[in-house]
């Protein structure tokens, strides 16, 4: 096997030197980490990865169901903005913090935490991580959702709900700080929801108070 | 030079095979990861420390001046509780969250993020150094804050400090979340100040609004 050509199952027929799958799909989430991170997620394409990667573009589609999908796996964080953020976006504005708190939660919570204690390990030791975080937070996720209210500021507001956001990763699957790492959603939005709200959608200049 | 002894400079006299002054100052830092992670903070003892590393328990005194600064040394957080936990107590505790904040971005930024950074590397790679981060945050300085101000819940108020302080890092030093990266410390304090005082003294129960 382990010099051979696996030429059994539902693969598509293959010539020649092809790679396998695995080999493929290692490929193309490297060549995206590298280009997403030079690039920023906008102006990267696919076809500019696929050919980093050295493969087919239609190989994005076939293994990732796009650019977002893509993205959401070598970013490791299982939060695939072009399903979440129009979800995200129906209801009361001043419960989407609450609802981004819970959906975090969720797929964190899911793997007990791994997956995001593995993107904090992948972002101490290299660069393209950390430039796939930044471009999570500030061209994908929070950014869309900051810009479709409005608000003054968007970029520092999308900042400001990026610290919340991975503190509460740190505190709670990271660093393992107690009663938070082990609270029950319902205490954590209680907590935590006010204060991302206020990121959102308050008065962050500091003319607060009286 | 490769294979001989370094005979001159400055150094006090040695006898047989005692340590270098680096060498007793790395076994210490190392002894205290271990016993302040194994015992926490207040239960570990100088005492303790400097026999793990097998060097005179004055040796502790004399390159970090006692228990905290050894800590502090060790934790990779240059702010030594003994000194800072007194002066943050000092005024209006309205305003406590404000004088943590500034406090934090003065000695964070005094090594343009290089202390942070060096910290989440050390959190990534090592379980010590993780407990270290728990112990500062929930024995060391937070707890000793919090504890000060009377308010229910102490242990929840001390880990959601810790997410937004250790949130804002993250995202200034790491993840260089702009434009929270390059913000000056009144427009980083306007904007984060009124969330770490509600974990401080604020409403955490979810009964908020009308």
């Amino acid at each position: 096997m382990s010099s051979g050509i696996d030429q059994s199952g539902t693969e598509p027929k293959r010539r020649g030197r092809r790679r396998s799958g695995a080999d493929t799909k290692a490929a193309l989430l490297a060549a995206a980490r590298e280009v997403f991170t030079e690039q920023g997620y906008d102006a990267a394409t696919v076809r500019a990865i696929a050919g980093r990667a050295g493969v087919d573009p239609a190989m994005v589609n076939h293994w990732f169901g796009g650019k977002e999908g893509l993205f959401t796996a070598a970013v490791h964080i299982p939060i695939n903005p072009a399903e979440v953020v129009p979800q995200l976006l129906v209801g009361d504005r001043e419960q989407l913090a609450e609802r981004l708190l819970r959906r975090f939660l969720t797929v964190w919570d899911n793997a007990e935490g791994g997956q995001f204690a593995a993107l904090v390990r992948s972002v101490a030791a290299n660069e393209n991580a950390v430039g796939m975080l930044r471009e999570f937070i500030q061209n994908v996720l929070f950014k869309r959702l900051v810009k479709t209210l409005g608000m003054d500021r968007a970029e520092l507001r999308t900042a400001l709900c990026g610290s919340q956001i991975v503190g509460l990763g740190m505190a709670r699957y990271v660093i393992h700080l107690e009663p938070l790492a082990s609270a029950d959603h319902d205490t954590v939005v209680a907590a935590i929801a006010p204060n991302l709200q206020r990121y959102l959608t308050g008065d962050i200049s500091g003319a607060t108070g009286p």
